[in-house]
């Protein structure tokens, strides 16, 4: 994998990078859908790649070790083949999806056991196993095995959890570099920087993750319930310290005002399922703020879903076409609604680039991150 | 409205034709996707158009009435306008749904009465408000309204109810033909045959019907519950009775077994929510037979979903994909089902067309229906 930094803007962090991986390019900023259990819900591979502009999608190492499971994945030849997608794929490591069962989780030095939220069945996954599991499931960007942390945690918690995380990652980095992929392709490692909201915290985990000098690295632990000034606070902090010349991968943000917040700070990469689980809730975002389109207001309405969205059926069918959708619970109201929202994130980092490389990033975000959080 | 027979089978009673509608021209014979309430569940309009090759789509004026509403769909424009749709659409009158609501409805000479299966509210449809609602909605070819007896229906009851659809589809075209669309372009009424599966009384309504000289005749009141054989005598009689140079149309049939027979006995068009519903609940259409897609069996077959399907996905997708799809109740799963049943379906009446046309339809089916019902 390599990374190329192609403009950088005067007025704020923000970059415009390439980043090359065995299954093609990506330009930065971008962002990232989550694609659960091998697919993005509710819509088709093609529909990624020639409706909505994505360049990389989200695999979930949890989901998908417990279901379709390793041997089917394997036989596959790996997920871009189990699911038809010839794009690039980012796996999580399993980390946050096990800290989210708390009750049925246990943390230990060696790693974490854990029961299926499906079936009851016990697991252990350890930071080896992690790096083994997502070799099989194959995909280009993979990530370190850590543990994140709830918001608030206290700071011995937070210290003692990053200090784990930090050895976890020196047992997953060895382990990588001992063999490399199973399908001929090159497979990358991103260190995830953690240390929740305390400065000296955060600080010395970043500084752990640079002196990994992996091609990569990822920025955990936000997003997780704590005020928008710390994670923007947080985020800067990591940015400044983690290497310039490397793509920086912010896990799990954001909304749209997040997201081009953390641009400016410096980041390269997002992935959340906010554009996804909001849009089959009838939520839709655009550049003039949040729609419910559940809403009674919307009813007559004969005006375009979004005129300026990139997605055809957003500027071809009304907003009472897609009320009455959601209203009478058809699935074409999830497919619209989720195909909208990645599309608008899709832009969003596409124009952020744009303006990034034309020198008018701050201006641009100025006038638009203010409309972003408004319900309209 | 116009229909040309383009050529008759010269070893059965199939026949390809031409269907010309203000929305556009409709190869028959035709099988029309059905869009209850204004989509054809889980498929996009252009995936319809498309990939699907649909000519010609269904909507349900019982539930197009509930929901939206007359307001809004005139408001639009009509249904096509509403939905994004600018091809042919026909809409049934509303009498089957109000007979399905069995509770719920009372029958009288005027018409019925019905409480509403989402609130409870209650209306009134009579044989003018069927017209009207129709008028509405906007479809090509709309229905006259009529009683739909069930199976099994003793001799008395059905020839009630057959006289009163008689006396019902008089009120219907006089109506009718007091007044032109809405929107400027043409609508067509189809009477339908009623009478059960008693053969006197199915000759008696199909000579009614045919007096009536409308521009094209429906056959109701079949697939209701009764043995194939039955259902393919009735059809076979009635047929032999409607005028050969006007389109037929056979209401609510059927498998693709079924669709292949009553194309020998001389039906045009068909409907049916049996490759949509079904998709739903993972059972797929194909050539060599039906297979159920949540089967143990199909776990590791990397092989394509049906590579011999007209639609792509159902070609790159593999069936261990599908499956794990449909077990992760992913709504992808029943995404790509629809496509691939709506897009055999199409495949099987597009292809009798084109074996019509070249002087081979018996055998080509008599090859080919015995695999159709098969379980693989």
């Amino acid at each position: 994998m390599t990374f190329a930094l192609v403009h950088s803007d005067t007025h704020s962090k923000a970059r415009a990078g390439l980043l090359e991986t065995a299954h093609g390019a990506i330009e930065t900023p971008i962002f990232m859908p989550v694609g659960t259990v091998g697919s993005v819900k509710a819509v088709h591979q093609h529909e990624l790649d020639q409706l909505i502009g994505a360049q990389i999608i989200l695999g979930n190492t949890y989901h998908l070790y417990l279901r379709p499971g390793l041997e089917v994945l394997e036989k596959a030849g790996g997920l871009h083949r189990f699911i038809g997608w010839d794009k690039p794929i980012l796996t999580d490591s399993g980390g946050y999806q096990v800290y989210s069962l708390s009750h049925r989780r246990k943390i230990t030095e060696e790693g974490v056991a854990f029961q299926s939220h499906i079936d009851g069945s016990t697991h252990f996954f350890t930071p080896e196993k992690a790096i083994d599991i997502q070799r099989t499931i194959g995909g280009d960007v993979i990530m370190a095995f850590d543990e994140c942390p709830p918001y608030p945690s206290d700071y011995a918690y937070a210290k003692t959890s990053m200090e784990l995380t930090h050895r976890w990652l020196e047992r997953c980095c060895a382990h990588f570099d001992r063999q490399g992929g199973m399908y001929g392709y090159e497979q990358t490692l991103f260190p995830i920087v953690q240390g929740s909201t305390y400065t000296d915290l955060r600080k010395q985990s970043a500084e752990f993750i640079a002196q990994m000098d992996r091609p990569g690295n990822a920025i955990g632990g936000l997003s997780v319930g704590e005020p928008a000034p710390e994670m923007y606070a947080t985020t800067g902090l990591v940015c400044d310290i983690l290497p310039w010349e490397k793509p920086r991968y912010l896990m799990g943000v954001g909304t749209p005002a997040n997201i081009l917040e953390c641009i400016a700070l410096g980041v390269d990469m997002f992935d959340c399922v906010l554009p996804t689980r909001n849009a089959r809730h009838g939520l839709l975002y655009t550049a003039e703020g949040v729609m419910n389109m559940k809403n009674a207001k919307w009813k007559e309405d004969l005006s375009p879903i979004d005129a300026q969205s990139p997605v055809p059926t957003s500027r071809h069918h009304t907003k009472a076409y897609l009320r009455h959708l959601f209203h009478s619970k058809e699935l074409l109201a999830m497919q619209l609604a989720t195909l909208h929202n990645l599309g608008f994130f899709l832009w969003l980092v596409r124009e952020s680039r744009k303006q990034i490389l034309e020198g008018n990033f701050a201006a641009w975000k100025a006038q638009l991150a203010p409309k972003l959080d408004r319900r309209i």
